[in-house]
Formats: C-alpha cells, sequence, structure tokens
C-alpha cells in the first residue's frame, strides 16, 4: 500500500471511530430516528473532509491532530452527510443509490430523511461548542468559518443555484460559482478549522485556503469527469446520469481533455501552495494529487 | 396597552429589527433563496422565544440585554422558523397555511422550502458564533445549550415522535415527552442562553430553568386548547385540525376543563421559581400568565 493509501486508511479509520464514539444516543422511542442517521453516516465513503481537517492540523504544527479536537473533523462529516441525505430526496435530486445503498428516504421514508439530515446539522454544531483543548475564542472561529461554509452564502446556496440550473443552459463562471459554493466552501473550511485549530499564523492560513480552492474545484472536475468515464459498480451510483439529466459539467462544457489538464492545473496550483510549509506539507501534495487520480 | 404588551411590542421590534439587521444577504444569482428565507422570519409570529432570551438577561442582571448580543435571540427566532417550515412541509404535518399565509413550500416549492430551512438553522449557528461582548467560553456555552435544544434531542426528536405518534393512541407521558421534547427544549434554552450571557449564578440558572420547563408545558397546553376553541381567523392557521387528525392532546386526553387547570398550575410553578430574583422576575411573572391567556 502507498504512503498515501496508507495515511488515508488511518484517517478514515480515526473518523469512523470518532463517528462512533460521538454519534448522539438518543433513548428508547428514538431509536428509529438515530438509525436513519447512522444509516447515512455509516455508509462508507472516503471522509475525504475530516480527513483533510487532521491533515491540515498536522501541516501545521508537524504533529498528528489530539484526539481531543476529534469532534471538528466528525462535526464536519454530519454536516456533508446531511447534506447528501438532503439533496438525494425527491424534492430535489430525486436520488434512489448512495453509495451503492438506498438513499436514506427510500430506506426510512421522507419525513425520518428530513429530520435525520436535521437532526445531523444541528449535531454538528452541539459537537463543534463542546469544551475542546482549544482556545475558546479560536474555537468559535472554527465554528464561525464551517457554519458559513455549510451554509446559504457556501454549500445550502450551491445547492439552491444547482437545482434552479437544471435544465438551463449554464456557462463556465455559472458552473464554477455553484460548485464553488456545494462543493468547494465545505473542503476549503476543513482544512481552514484545523488550521485554525493548529494555530496557524496568517501566513499559513492563507496558503491553506488557496490549496483548499484548488482542490475544492479539482475535486468537482474529478467527480464530472467520473460521471462519464465509470460505471455504477465501480462508482456505487447511477454514472452517466449528468449527461442525461442535462447537467452543466465541466466535461461537457470543456471536453474531456481540457477538463482533465484543468484538474491537472488545479493540483499543481495547490501544491504550489504547500510552499511555505518547508516539506510538512507533503501529504497534503499526495493528497491533491490523489483526488484527479480516484476512481469512485 | 398594559404594561406587558408594552414589553412584548417594544420586545418584538427589537427582534424584527434584528432580523432585518442580520439577515444573509446573498448576491443576485441567490436573491430567490434569500427571498424564501425572509418570507418565513418575517411573516409576523409573537418572537416569544428570542424575547425570552432578552427577559431572561434582564431578570439576571436588572439591566436591558446590549445590542451587541442580539444575534443570540434572532439566532433562536431563526432555528424556531426552520423547524416551521420543515415541519409544515408535505411529507411531514402537509400544511398550507401559517400565520395567515401560504406556507413556504406552497409559495416557493419544496427543494426551495427544505433549502430555506437549512439555510436559516445553518445560519443561526453562523450567528452564535460571531464575536460577541461575551466570555468566549460563555458563548460556546450559549451555542451548546442552544444546539442541544434544537437537535435529535431536542426539539428534532420531539418532531420524529410526533410524525410516528400520529394515528396511534399516545397516553399522557408520551405526549408529556414529545412536547417538551419538540417545545419545550428551545423556549427552555433561549431562557437558559439569555441566563448564562447574563452571567447567571448556578442558582438563577436553575430558577430559569425550572421556569422555562413550566411555561414550556404551559405553552404547549394552551396551543392545543386554541386549537380546539379558536377560529381560523383568529389563529391564522386552520383550528380544529389536530382533532380531524387525530392527534393526541391535552384537553383530549384531560378534558377541557382538568388541561385549563394544568395550564395555569404550571404557570403558578413558573412564578414561584421566579423568587429567588426578589422583584426583578416580574416581567417573567407577567409572561408566564399571558401564555395561557393568548388568543392566537
Amino acid at each position: 500500500m502507498s504512503e498515501l493509501a496508507e495515511y488515508l486508511k488511518a484517517g478514515r479509520e480515526r473518523v469512523e471511530a470518532g463517528l462512533e464514539k460521538y454519534l448522539p444516543g438518543c433513548g428508547g422511542p428514538l431509536a428509529g430516528h438515530v438509525e436513519s442517521m447512522r444509516y447515512s453516516l455509516l455508509a462508507g465513503g472516503k471522509r475525504v473532509r475530516p480527513v483533510l481537517v487532521m491533515a491540515a492540523y498536522e501541516t501545521v504544527t508537524g504533529d498528528p491532530m489530539p484526539d481531543g479536537l476529534m469532534p471538528v473533523p466528525v462535526a464536519i462529516e454530519c454536516i456533508h452527510t446531511y447534506s447528501l441525505i438532503h439533496d438525494d430526496l425527491p424534492a430535489m435530486d430525486d436520488d434512489e443509490l448512495r453509495r451503492g445503498m438506498p438513499t436514506n428516504h427510500i430506506r426510512f421514508g421522507e419525513a425520518e430523511a428530513i429530520l435525520a439530515g436535521d437532526g445531523l446539522l444541528t449535531f454538528a454544531f452541539e459537537l463543534l461548542s463542546r469544551p475542546m483543548p482549544v482556545d475558546p475564542a479560536d474555537q468559535l472561529r472554527i465554528t464561525n468559518i464551517i457554519a458559513r461554509a455549510a451554509g446559504s452564502n457556501g454549500m445550502v446556496g450551491g445547492q439552491c443555484l444547482d437545482i434552479a440550473a437544471e435544465g438551463t443552459e449554464v456557462n463556465l463562471d455559472t458552473l464554477e460559482l455553484i460548485h464553488g459554493l456545494k462543493t468547494g466552501a465545505l473542503i476549503t473550511a476543513s482544512l481552514q478549522a484545523g488550521a485554525v485549530a493548529a494555530g496557524a499564523t496568517p501566513e499559513q492560513f492563507a496558503a491553506i485556503t488557496s490549496y483548499g480552492r484548488a482542490i475544492g474545484l479539482a475535486f468537482q472536475i474529478a467527480d464530472d469527469l467520473l460521471n462519464v468515464e465509470s460505471t455504477p459498480e465501480v462508482l456505487g451510483k447511477a454514472a452517466g446520469s449528468d449527461a442525461e439529466r442535462g447537467k452543466a459539467t465541466y466535461p461537457a462544457l470543456l471536453g474531456l481533455d481540457e477538463a482533465k489538464k484543468k484538474a491537472r492545473g488545479c493540483v499543481e496550483e495547490a501544491v504550489a501552495a504547500m510552499g511555505v510549509f518547508s516539506g510538512r506539507g507533503r501529504m497534503l501534495e499526495l493528497l491533491a494529487a490523489y483526488i484527479i487520480e480516484r476512481k469512485n
């Protein structure tokens, strides 16, 4: 196994242990609600965002992130999972399959799926406001960064634009705006949260932010490419579905070759931003390259 | 106008000015999303929860709550409004009328309504993590109190139980559990948030908490009574709808007279809890009585 693959596996396992540890325990009558949240939260996934929190912390300090800070990456995974549950709803993208399994509303019904999402989103902020081994003012800043990235000027806003854009002609600027909000904002916020928790200097924070913006875009282009080039067996969800829906994508707007070139350009930009960390940015550099090479 | 009526009006106006001031401003393409959030947030309502934040602050300190703390009551009103938008959805209570106006999903469509709720919930935590003139550790505690009350062990959990209970036989214990979570938790948290912001002692915090639990229950009984005894013109929503749906309510389980007696008992309990504040609890005492006397 490559150095990065081992790092990602260890990170994923740490996040999943954190999810098990911190997940809300609700008494008897709420067992069904807890089951629906756990179903989506523990359905696998690469745990990219929480791993980015930990990797940014390490890049700044040179040390592994302490256990006491695990509520931060766990909270971000809860927010990511809530967004998938709500995006899959019939009124939104109306998806029946996610990570090779029935989506939350197919499995538990629409009302439970809405509430599972609401519960996970709220729980994220319960976690972020718990006592943690970090300066309280920095902890508030972390919470604010994440809330802004998840909300109307971030992920929620991106989903609004994405839904409004379906079936319309979308140009490249609009596509970048949509994905910057829908996907890029929370990826960047994950890295920024790790950096603030690590006590990053303004220069380090700026470098982590540039890195985040670049890999956020690369991540979305790679997702679009996978939707064109992969199969449902590898993806765990429908392939070719974007084209079928007439959704604007990078390959549709730029062509396959240009889209791949653009993704590579983003990765180069991300790697360049790591210069300020004199070698400690190595894992984030490998991660950037992995984003456009992954197969699902 | 009575002393309380004037106090409530001034409080409501202050909250509405705060909503206007802090509401998320989103650029051009997100104007529709912002409009849908504003539609529900500015549709009126008594602003009971944010007024309770301010009243608790005043009860503890004897002084009006400073403007710099307004993000706290505004955040709570955002959370309350999001919960109304999601509760009204077709998959949930399927309501078409709220405060005399079409519900959010009737006006803007289901996808926009889900996202308006998600946006408001997330924005609440953006507000709560802004720099504020309060000790950062206390601010985190306020955020944590609100998140717990709004989430799976609070309001979201209550809505889960409420939906699961529809069409089943519900006894008094279950009814109290459901409403304690669905309505009581956020009312109590509003008061606790104001108390923490005011630097309440543990004894004062406990008194505010007892008061909150008592008026939370009174509030729900009064709502049930209004649903039986009022008209759509006065309520701004369908009257008699609980009975029509076979929903368990206090008057249905206890009879009208016993339900009214129970509500009065709660108010007495709430008033008794104000004893520790040597006169400064007067406005909360009047507020408790108002809860069971209001007409909509």
